[in-house]
């Protein structure tokens, strides 16, 4: 039998100041019961004993999980396993062990206020929608078309500008609040001379292009008013080489101030280390410069105060390193702690979300298990269902519910153009998205069936001329925020996945909160799958006859024996 | 079988600006071959390839372990495992796998400068003595005795004071050189109305009973003339109830600026939460209060600067947050960033030794190790070796070198009487203390056959006039120390240990560098242990007779046909 427990984050974490969140991975022979023996660690006996529960089946094993409570915080605890022929293990810091009394108990000092992580309080509610603001809206009356403006509905070139503006996004708020978002991310936003604004020219301009500081401060104002949150993009990872600092470098070299901002090589001819393969408009920055740490502190705490922006979302946040990121996180977090930080992260973000860094990262790997499954058919539904619960267990909840669940961005195809338009796929992807743990994130305009290859052909227009006569896809995504916005099982109940009816090709969980649970079943089988008669129907994808969920369909359900959860729909 | 990766501290961790260390963890069928093939992150290809050494056997499995190098510095990485049976099995970041070039690669974004673990470049030389000052020396022409003076040669309670001082501890220098010290350790100094001054009652005043403000530069300023560092003992978990910031906050109630400087609970009755189970005179303090951080910061810095002292002891180091931690290493670093933090945990220090927090911990979980084999009898010599190697491969190598290898302090019985007074087993103890990884600690009086049972027993004074014809047990450490201060390969080698030895009884070690290998051998089994008859012996404890290691003996040698090292005895 394989078991694994490390006695911190994910695996040991505090809840509240006198509780513990406990996870243990279990592989190999099958478990009966699974307990842990706890006490405080200044007492000899563990007195305390509490059943963890099976949550999930990770890569790694069945994951249990426990909650358990001390007045003092101080806990020391022994876990039991009973496998299902009888016989009794103990898992301790030493391992295997047969001695509840004895054996290496693991410890959990003491639960410390500032060390558990915490999160804002409104993420658990929120609904996410992803702008690039050069391709959102351009108001009717914005100044006449420069010769370099592309027409609306050409088709995007990487150099090309629509002429979208911060007032155009303010204009459209309440096209956004009606679709039922309370979150807006804009990408960069401050001078620069490209269409993405990914090469920052200056940190304290917004881009004369969008229009002005004020346009800004409009903008989030308007957005506040209509519940609505706005997160900008901090790109700190590198500047534009228009950046003063740089600039300034490379006129004077090494003699610069400046020089050390940047990861200059030796030699005769001015060579830096850049973004990604030697992108020459985008030198990399170097953080350990207190002078640079120094100018981008500035930076994020500007804006929080100025603008009154309800958060960072933060570029290339995995090549810059863990000290700024925790500085960033105390200032940020002091000027309003309730600001979001959101990390870009494709591959596994657990060394930032300990919760010293990032609330937490765009969940790229969620959407890259459900293109596994969805488009590339490279998995089961059992291996899918497996890969969401180990990407689930190895962060912490908060980090989970904080962190952006998509699957599409301006760095990606967009998500229609990756199921070829099936809009059954696209359906199932929604609903998934929509039911999941963790803030559903748009790509602006998949609301309007937008289709787009990679970047940049996903940046295209926002085809307003669609709202005229709204398009199914807007339907579907309006009734399931709809649905996340008013079933508080949806935003924060527990997500149990049933690891069973994924033999039978059927992806089904339960999300639990103290008053409620709502099922929700996907049949990707050939045949139909039986649902229990005794349920509310909260939504259907697909089509649901006499109880039986036909093949590619979707229901969100509620027992009907169950009672009625208070904030229910 | 079974495999762990997680691609961050300690399996993954940066040894240089461009080289990773990355180790694997495998359970199962044997292994005969492990490979890493790893690329540039923003290149398709992964075309490098390395093989991986085992180094090691944890509780977990075998471990392997290799370094691998890219200019980028930005690493993807899959790990290809051949198994004796000849399968391949692909290990990458979605587990098992069986296609190099298509399955998901673990990623290490970046490696930066300060997120790389760093220690003091002197940790890897150093041999400490742990001083408890009441109870070293006490000069002769120090004030007449207190009635409340106990006799140096008593037996020890808790309430003794014997009389020990700073300028005690300063004349005994050149006893401690002698020796081959070259970093001293002193529990707490500070203003204390205890003998242990584990309460402390002012931060800034050095006790008087122990000397002056002056006395304390002068000892700092003398150890380092005779090649000393000068560790202090930081007791930041709790203060003394006669600490001002206590006083006033009983005195004035909940309306007092320093009522948030401790835990008290409501009530009428002042409640308050201490150190330990309900200790009154040492309350807990709060560091989630800025006051209390920002007050501790500055006593930090104050030593480092007023009396030059090259670090700090962290008391009770668990149950203080990890946020003050990480900002109180900031300020130490930046003072110093040759001064050493260790932490006081008993238990797995993982958390704390990620780079961002301690240099090293007090290395009890070693102690434990040893204990459980040389007088619990709890363990086989397998089993220690692989505890032994669990605990190195927990953590990064320089956590290992920075922290503290003890057999006994003050708050455990003496290893002497651990033992039994039993000098075989007690000269193998120190034969594994001196040529382990990490900096050997002696507990004053170690060295003079000092025997103590649980404190106070434990925290005799110092029996100087053993001092007149030194027993074996100073000529053994006199000596052992000396071959730890001249061979490289035992400060600063890898450590492999031989676990198809341990079948044989047999604890067997190598300590390489790239120029030397020295061999430890402990022969723990009833019958004689053939060593190669090439060799130079450079230790023996215990018998070596015609190439035959006894029972119970130990020696550390060398190879002959090695070429010597160039800085080797």
């Amino acid at each position: 039998m394989y078991v694994r427990h490390l006695p911190w984050a994910p695996d040991a974490y505090p809840v509240s100041p006198t509780a513990l969140s406990l996870a243990l991975t279990v592989q190999g022979p099958p478990v009966a019961a699974v307990w842990v023996h706890y006490g405080d660690r200044y007492q000899t006996r563990r007195n305390r004993l509490q059943a963890m529960v099976k949550v999930g089946r990770s890569l790694a094993g069945d994951v249990y999980q426990a909650e358990v409570e001390l007045p003092t915080g101080r806990f020391q605890y022994l876990f039991e396993l009973v496998t299902a022929a009888g016989e009794t293990i103990v898992w301790g810091a030493n391992g295997a062990g047969s001695d509840l009394g004895r054996d290496e108990p693991f410890q959990f000092a003491r639960i410390l206020e500032r060390d558990a992580p915490k999160v804002p309080s409104w993420v658990a509610t929120a609904v996410g929608y992803h702008i690039f603001p050069d391709r959102f809206f351009r108001p009717l009356d914005a100044d006449e078309p420069s010769p370099r403006r592309t027409g609306w509905d050409s088709v995007p070139k990487r150099t090309s500008f629509y002429g979208g503006t911060l007032r155009g996004i303010r204009e459209k708020l309440p096209y956004l609040a009606d679709l039922g978002i309370t979150l807006l991310y804009l990408t960069p936003i401050f001078r620069s001379p490209s269409n993405h604004r990914y090469d920052t020219q200056d940190y304290y301009a917004v881009d004369p292009r969008l229009g002005s500081e004020q346009d800004l401060i409009d903008l989030v104002a308007a957005s506040h008013s209509l519940g609505m949150k706005v997160i900008l993009d901090a790109v700190f990872n590198h500047t534009s080489d228009r950046f003063f600092a740089f600039r300034e470098a490379v006129r004077r070299g090494p003699g610069s101030t400046y020089w050390d901002w940047y990861f200059f090589a030796d030699g005769e001819r001015v060579n830096y280390e850049t973004f990604g393969v030697a992108i020459p408009s985008m030198p990399k920055l170097n953080f350990a410069n207190p002078a640079v740490e120094d100018y981008f502190l500035r930076v994020a705490v500007y804006w929080l105060q100025k603008a009154g922006i309800d958060g960072w979302r933060l570029d290339v946040a995995n090549e810059v390193d863990h000290v700024f990121w925790r500085t960033f996180r105390e200032r940020v977090k002091a000027q309003n702690p309730e600001a979001l930080i959101v990390g870009e992260v494709w591959h596994d973000p657990t060394p930032w979300l300990g919760g010293d860094q990032f609330d937490g990262t765009m969940n790229y790997p969620f959407r890259q298990i459900l293109l596994d499954y969805f488009t590339a058919g490279k998995l089961s539904v059992a291996e899918m269902a497996r890969r969401l619960d180990t990407i689930r267990y190895r962060q912490t909840l908060p980090a989970t519910t904080a962190s952006w669940n998509l699957l599409g961005s301006h760095d990606t195809e967009r998500i229609l153009t990756l199921v070829d338009a099936d809009m059954r796929r696209w359906r199932l992807l929604m609903v998934l998205l929509m039911t999941w743990t963790g803030i559903p994130m748009l790509y602006y305009g998949d609301e309007l069936g937008m289709i787009g290859g990679p970047d940049p052909l996903c940046r295209a227009a926002m085809p307003w001329e669609r709202t005229a006569d709204l398009p199914s896809t807007h339907a579907i995504l309006r009734a399931l925020i709809g649905l996340r916005s008013t079933e508080p099982a949806l935003q924060q109940g527990d997500l149990i996945l049933d690891h069973d009816l994924t033999q039978r090709h059927v992806l089904q969980f339960q999300r639990h909160t103290a008053r409620d649970t709502l099922t929700v079943t996907l049949n990707l089988s050939p045949v139909s799958h039986a649902l229990p008669s005794q349920r509310t129907t909260l939504y259907v994808a697909g089509e649901s006859m006499d109880d039986n969920l036909m093949p590619g369909s979707a229901e969100i359900w509620r027992h009907k024996c169950q009672l009625p959860s208070p904030g229910g729909a």
